[in-house]
């Protein structure tokens, strides 16, 4: 048999075929100790996969217990598609490269994946998985001329936002808060620039805007302008990935969110605005004069292939549901416990 | 002032006023000498910038010193477009969490650029910088329903070879050749799969020829078949991104090139079928089950602001030059020692 996991949580034959033994393990009656143990066999056994690279972040991220140093909590809402895995991939490896990096990845979901949860316990990060799905009414429509009507990922960052105040005290933790797209480029130097920050700290971005380079114009020291071009009289035009926020600073603001419903370009300003003013900016990057983000956006891979060949039947799996089809490929549904995951079958020639 | 630097040598303000000054440090008739110390200044003091990083590096890397892992020569073409940056950038972090890689970049340029010498400088990582120019009849056409006339990076993947050929010794390097373009994604866990490789290792690709996996089926442990559908008929229908190559058997065939005038889709079967038998392509990824390189593409991003804005005329700088007009953007010329920088100003609001 040979397949591939379409949607969500992709994995291997191999490894959903091991799922459905250990699924079938825990339906067994086992108590939630019994569980628990199960799950801290499984974490160890995947670090003993990786000796080399768990021994390495150790060292690299040994500032992790010294409090003085402030925690990066990094937010990155992500949905499914097929470049989904390589895009959380790469920038998992970015973030390795970071030390006292907290990730708080949410899925635009109804529930957390299998995909998603396999690559943050790979990536021996610290973590925090969420999920929220936006209602169908306010995503972007599929045709590509009517995109931005509705912007994406409010619902994610804010949950993101709710779970810091829920989680986190101003007078015991030290941190930063960056809002991070998982299509994005970022220099491992970025995340030092910001780590300072004391009220919100901002730099160039690459890329974006129409423009090789938009961000703040510093003069003494002070953000004095902006080089926009798109929207230029927003009260602060600048993109997602050009600014970090003092922790204390956005606990100490409990109302403050990103809105389902502000004009397209005005998230981040509306936002910024209930914080901070331009003069109290922090300009970072050697003033505002290096390029350490990208606003990258990744290709959606021709896959007109799929339904090209010849596809194999074998539902040798106690697991299997039925077939479906979705966006025109032939899937075929499994309920592994609780949680249900599409394949698709490759050609065999 | 404020600009940023077109093409090539991407850099900023500040950074190239200091190499005016080393520019002029370097021709007030230094001994070579005296210009290699200075070299060592400046590569030390780029180190310093990060010694945590450096010293996990080291710590990662600690294996470099020893013959018995065989180190992986990753062979990756570049050519500039306002996305290289990025890309080469989130490339360096994947391949700084692999030990015992030595990355050799092969520029399509005339000469060297000083945009990847320095991000190659700062990645710390085992690097050789080349370049070559693929002459204009062999560049693809800009029109893209006209791509896919020439391949790309041919001229690149050669000169890589041949600088393998010059410097190491089958007899005492233990060593593999990975072909890695600079756009796609890949896991750090696939580098490990490589390593031991004995003639031609082969996984699958994701993202690839219309499916969302291609790659080779395995029976008791060898390549029977392929599920490819596009040009299936190949010898063998593999992505460049889906095999590496035993370092003492390359050597061995030194008459083994890309060539310039394949036809598409076959550059990876007519270097293949020269040194190697589908019977004996070693398997792996847990049997071509797995996916651990994905063959994303990253869109050309709208740079169409760039010239809305009011440019500023200030070259106060004394390797200025001239203004030009490049791909409809004015670009000033600046003549660093014997390197030509272009650069666009950016609109001051």
């Amino acid at each position: 048999m040979k397949f591939v996991i379409w949607d969500p949580g992709q994995t291997k034959s191999s490894e959903l075929q091991s799922e459905c033994n250990e699924a079938a393990w825990l339906q067994k009656g086992r108590s939630l100790k019994e569980k628990e143990a199960r799950l801290h066999q499984l974490i160890s056994k995947l670090s003993s996969m990786y000796p080399q690279h768990t021994e390495f972040l150790k060292y690299l991220h040994r500032s992790d217990g010294d409090e003085s140093v402030p925690t990066i909590y990094v937010i990155t809402p992500t949905y499914w598609r097929p470049v989904q895995e390589a895009e959380l991939t790469r920038l998992s490896h970015t973030f390795q490269l970071v030390p006292k990096l907290h990730w708080i990845v949410i899925e635009d979901s109804n529930t957390t994946t299998k995909l998603v949860g396999d690559l943050l316990r790979r990536s021996l990060l610290t973590y925090t998985r969420l999920h929220v799905a936006t209602p169908q009414a306010y995503k972007l429509p599929a045709n590509p001329k009517l995109s931005w009507v509705h912007p994406r990922g409010v619902l994610q960052r804010n949950l993101g936002l709710q779970w810091l105040r829920t989680n986190l005290d101003a007078e015991k933790q030290k941190g930063v808060v960056y809002f991070a797209d998982d299509d994005n480029t970022y220099d491992q130097a970025l995340f030092e620039e910001m780590r300072s920050t004391k009220t919100v700290s901002v730099w160039p971005v690459g890329l974006v805007g129409g423009l090789l380079v938009e961000g703040p114009l510093v003069e003494g020291g002070k953000v004095v302008s902006w080089n926009s071009v798109w929207k230029r009289h927003r009260p602060f035009p600048i993109d997602m990935a050009g600014f970090a926020i003092n922790l204390r600073l956005l606990l100490n603001h409990p109302n403050v969110a990103f809105k389902l419903k502000a004009e397209i370009g005005y998230q981040e300003s509306l936002l910024l605005k209930e914080i901070v003013t331009i003069s109290e900016l922090e300009p970072r990057a050697d003033n505002c004069s290096k390029v350490l983000v990208w606003h990258t956006r990744t290709e959606a891979p021709k896959l007109d292939q799929e339904n090209n060949g010849s596809y194999i039947f074998q539902p040798n799996l106690p697991c299997f549901k039925k077939w479906s089809v979705r966006e025109g490929v032939e899937v075929g549904i499994v309920q592994i416990n609780s949680v249900t995951v599409s394949f698709v079958f490759l050609p065999v020639l």
